[in-house]
């Protein structure tokens, strides 16, 4: 057998996240319609960030596992096949070719987003993409304090909704920091692995720190096992992007 | 009197164009309309660049003129006023008060484009922004030779439809080259007026010399007046953005 490395982008805003559920539309369920014409069949899809509804990706990656020497998993092939069969709003940019084995899903040792908010006016060209930060300002410094105590292990359950079903809340944030980019605030964080929606909860908490009405000190508390009742809101999911994989 | 500038963002897709024409739907038809809630009357919108149906602007720029003294017309009070009045998909991004008799239109002395190529596979998060190059390979020597040739004074004629009720053919290229952005090639152009679809068909006439369909140095004869019969294809408004103009 052959495991092919399939590098996916997508805009999100017309999928119920990639996950397949019956009677919606979603990332993994265009993926398998389209594998199923190449390869007549359908091969199992390991992903590594399983998004939420309406969250993007730029850097996605999944991995299947073919039977070996199937002239359609030729890797240029494959691709324009796909090209030919995918909707617009997601495409396989890339495919590998990978040693024996591989698991997009088990072998990423972390997931890496990006969330973009507008500070400035609106902008029509970026509304999908970007949060726009309305009413009062926001306090820059508090949303760089809070990002910097998400660095390192903490116990994560306050940021993930209680019906969850993880039971395990320890992550490790190998990166959480707030870059300039234009008119545009961009938090970049990097995981070991993420819980549902805790990208989202993460800055819909930071934001009521950084409009003052959450006071910055008592988001450290939150790391630390609080329940999901002491976070703040769900920020929207257009502003997140999947950017990258790491193996 | 007092003179308004306003810094304008659209996204084109929605949009007939710039002007407005009865019963289409056009960025100025938009913003008159909200201009006349704000002020109840129909202030003269004089603008520096008439974009084509399909086409975005992240800096076009117009002009209107009000009464002096109106609270409604003071900038920061107009902005989000319009803000609140405007469709999604354009955005007055800044309001400046000017010197008496400014015209965003008579007083501009360029305005610069930006034409997007996608030369890697299809990226689903900016299929609206973007030409993706179809086909066989594309020679970029070809198309940064083209570019280099169209800087200076030309008789664009070549390059608009003849139905065009343009007069006088001339205008002069102050910038127009290629560069890599990313995965994308991007054209900036900038003249000191553009005739209408110039941008396009230039793009369109390049794309052939870079697949090899027509001879480079053919093109420099296109350049000084030749039939628009001679030139090539009008390429697609999705690809094109009006991102400045210089006073």
């Amino acid at each position: 057998m052959t495991a092919l490395r399939l590098d996916i982008e997508y805009d999100g805003a017309a999928f119920l996240g990639w996950a397949e559920q019956p009677g919606e539309r979603s990332v993994e369920g265009v993926l398998r319609d389209a594998l199923d014409v190449v390869f007549r069949s359908r091969p199992a899809i390991r992903v590594a960030g399983r998004t939420d509804s309406g969250v993007h990706a730029s850097g996605q990656v999944a991995s299947i596992v073919v039977p070996d020497g199937l002239a359609e998993a030729e890797p240029v092939r494959l691709r324009r096949s796909l090209a030919g069969l995918l909707p617009q709003d997601v495409a396989v940019r890339n495919v590998t070719v990978m040693p024996d084995g591989f698991d997009a899903r088990g072998d990423a040792t972390s997931r890496v987003y990006d969330y973009r908010l507008l500070v400035g006016p609106p902008s029509p060209l970026r509304r999908h993409r970007t949060l726009r930060h309305l009413g009062r300002q926001l306090d820059r410094a508090a949303l760089d304090a809070c990002a910097a105590m998400a660095v390192g292990q903490h116990d994560f359950r306050a940021f993930t909704p209680t019906e969850t079903n993880h039971t395990f809340f320890h992550r490790t944030m190998i990166e959480c920091a707030w870059r300039d980019d234009g008119d545009e605030w961009v938090l970049r964080l990097e995981a070991n692995a993420f819980l549902r929606h805790m990208v989202r909860v993460l800055v819909g908490t930071m934001l009521e720190c950084g409009r003052g009405r959450r006071d910055t000190e008592s988001f450290r508390a939150l790391l630390e096992g609080a329940p999901r009742s002491d976070a703040g809101i769900t920020a929207p999911p257009h502003g997140l992007t999947l950017v990258a994989v790491r193996y």
